[in-house]
């Protein structure tokens, strides 16, 4: 585990003297007793040159597990560089669900090279999950499991999983299944060690099994292998026949890359599948444009509000200088309560039944928030803006109406910023879409019709 | 599975109306065949005076399992209404984890009834971890694992299993250790049943096992396991003794946890550790109010530098109504950097030495979304504001300054956006904080200067 950057660029400078050296046999050993993961980490770093090289020294079995850890650039090239042999050589080493990863990624061309080494089975088995839509449970799950039947014993149990055992990617949980195939119940390994050997399986199994459907969204999949602390989750068809597992680390990468799309469409950008720096300059500016010159173009009627008071401004010109702190304070009042109430969607602790304790609860402390806020701003208006900057301009009736319009925006954008990623989710939009920027540009308006109503009731 | 709040009220009815008609055994079939997850969901949904009722119609196991999965507040409510002997039950049915995570969350009168009811070792083993710092991997491990002998065979290490197996959250993955409890080797029970029965265990254990230190930070250590795909993480002393195990399951719920510390951060709200809904009004207000009076009063400095130009302004006020827009595509560009960067370093993927590449490409990419959104800008201008709206004070004078404006602006925003997190990580503050609300806050105050300098150059 590289704890820290030096420790990588220690062993990419070790790494490079061996090379230089033609030390094989030394880097072979170097490579061995280090993590899948560590050693993809290091391919990588070391760049496309060095790295078919550095990848053929690695042993079969695991150059197939760090070649499923590579970015899928590096997957390519390497595919590209493999011979045929090669290239079926780490193919018969992937588990189903990874090779299907993989496919997913690659161009076309590589896909039919792919399709065309691997084993009939396999490529029946791709093409079948390649049906499932991007999202779905069926695109991510792993047709390769363990299912017993339910009139076998203990001691046939252990005998399935010793001879095929070994090619799956767990044992940890077994399903038993009927002869067509529907789900019965499940057990753990640990439940069959710790039976008698003459035991039925239909007696030590669980037969309350959650499970989801092949078509359910990947997330909610996920979600529920975590809620409910599960190694696996089992996946059915429409007709309820077991088909395929999702494994907990799959199901803990679904999430992550569920959390990084949220963040990047909390912040204006479409999502994007690479890592940061893996992505071109062009992918990013596409996935931030379209944000940028919605937002941009919807300011327009903030711009034409501030026209249409222009005479109120130009007769009491020090309006002008609290508007960016209004329109600030809205903004980031709603981006608070839209963002909470957008993590408590996606952890499912709210839905649209509870939008009205959310507003209740919102109002409440939004007028907490407005008052202090609208408070603490008088004393800075009269200490800071009237007597140390000396601005005669910030008469008591000009701090009333900044007072009181922060009061009315901190709650109105706070409302708003609760209600909206919940009525977006209700109408099938993301939810994570109602975040800060959408809210600002909303708030930024409202904030000046306000702050002009109360100015043109007292000053104007 | 609750796939929608209406099979969960549902089940509500039904419940309601067996209490009502005193019929328990019926309310304990139904609860039966459920998942504790639910159990408990469906408890909280119940209501105070109904959930100590329901409790204790579940069995003894089932309802340790379901005491685990309560909301804090409600525990403390069993825990107050149990009698000795009930409290003992739970206690001794519960995973020694579990019950550190309970014990940390109850107030000091809970805990010390709790330790006085636990058995020796328990109260032992809560009181170490509890010494452990509140965020370390030392603070959730689990001390109860199953460790082998590196001179055991495959037959002993069943016979253990078998004994000891029952009381432990997982035998999936096993540990050898030496004498003095230095972590030799690791094995997944999958190689045992695979081996010979006489096969020794350090013949087929894996002598390179990836550890961390009770001191690391616990989300170090679930970021971790998440990458190497274990199902447990090894937790070793000061001295590389094993001394606990950090399961999947608690890491997915450590990576959700800091997950939604994230969001709150990058929404200016300091973390909360309750649910959205179950946190009271005070609470919430206290985390949310200083961060929006620091940017309030920040915002100090934007209405400066407006005073500072009032004079331009009042000459030339067309350009006032352009500010909300800059300010708002600076704010936007900036948060967009900056989100993207933040979770590149929580996912590890960018760190302190990358700092000019992530410059170099947000420059880049900065620079072509400045020019489309200047140029977009300018269209809008002329056909919108100057043809449609007819404001004659729109020049192409007044244009030219807008858009030169908005390109600086957004190469600006870019800049400081994905630089501050990078920063703030190298000098130990948390990425997260410089997220939209802080960066919006600089943008806004800097994008008014660049405004009015070329505003002075070219109108005044």
């Amino acid at each position: 585990m590289f704890d820290h950057q030096e420790e990588l660029d220690q062993y990419l400078k070790n790494i490079e003297a061996l090379i230089k050296n033609k030390q094989y046999a030394r880097l072979r050993d170097l490579f061995l007793p280090m993590e899948p993961a560590d050693i993809a980490l290091l391919l990588e770093e070391a760049g496309e040159e060095e790295m078919p090289l550095l990848y053929r020294l690695l042993p079969k079995e695991l150059a197939a597990e760090v070649f499923v850890e590579l970015e899928s650039d590096s997957q390519e090239m390497l595919i590209n560089g493999f011979s045929n042999t090669e290239l079926k050589e780490v193919l018969d080493e992937l588990y189903l669900d990874d090779a299907v990863d993989i496919v997913e990624e690659m161009p076309a061309s590589v896909v039919i090279r792919i399709l065309d080494k691997a084993t009939p089975e396999m490529r029946k088995s791709i093409n079948e999950i390649l049906q499932y839509p991007e999202d779905s449970a069926g695109s991510i799950m792993n047709m390769e499991f363990l299912s017993l039947k339910k009139d076998m014993t203990v001691e046939d149990a252990f005998k399935r999983i010793r001879r095929i055992g070994g090619e799956l990617e767990t044992i940890n949980i077994l399903y038993v299944t009927d002869p067509t195939r529907h789900l019965l119940g499940v057990l753990s390994v640990r439940d069959l060690l710790l039976a008698e050997e003459d035991d039925l399986i239909q007696d030590i199994m669980d037969p309350n099994v959650v499970s989801v459907n092949t078509m359910d969204d990947k997330e909610d999949a996920a979600q529920a292998l975590s809620k409910y602390d599960f190694l696996a989750m089992p996946v059915v068809d429409k007709e309820q026949r077991l088909v395929g597992i999702v494994t907990v680390d799959d199901a803990m990468d679904v999430i992550e890359e569920e959390t990084t799309e949220d963040f990047e469409k909390m912040a204006a950008m479409l999502p994007s599948d690479k890592p940061y720096l893996k992505s071109g300059i062009f992918a990013t500016w596409r996935a931030r444009l379209p944000w940028l010159m919605v937002l941009m173009l919807s300011a327009t009627f903030t711009g034409m509000i501030l026209n249409h008071y222009e005479s109120a401004l130009a007769a009491c010109l020090v309006l002008n200088s609290y508007i960016p702190m209004l329109s600030g304070t809205g903004g980031n009042s709603g981006t608070q309560a839209s963002v909470a109430v957008i993590r408590a969607l996606s952890l499912d602790e709210v839905d649209f039944s509870d939008i009205f304790q959310v507003l209740w609860k919102e109002l409440r402390v939004s007028l907490l928030c407005g008052v202090c806020l609208a408070g603490a701003n008088f004393v800075k208006m009269q200490l800071v803006d009237r007597l140390l900057l000396g601005n005669a301009a910030v008469t008591p009736t000009v701090c009333l109406v900044v007072c009181l319009t922060i009061l009315f925006v901190v709650v109105f954008a706070k409302c708003v910023g609760c209600s909206l990623p919940i009525l977006a989710e209700k109408i099938g939009l993301d939810p994570a879409v109602m975040a800060s920027p959408f809210i600002s540009t909303i708030v930024d308006a409202t904030s000046l019709l306000i702050y002009f109503r109360f100015a043109s009731w007292f000053l104007l």
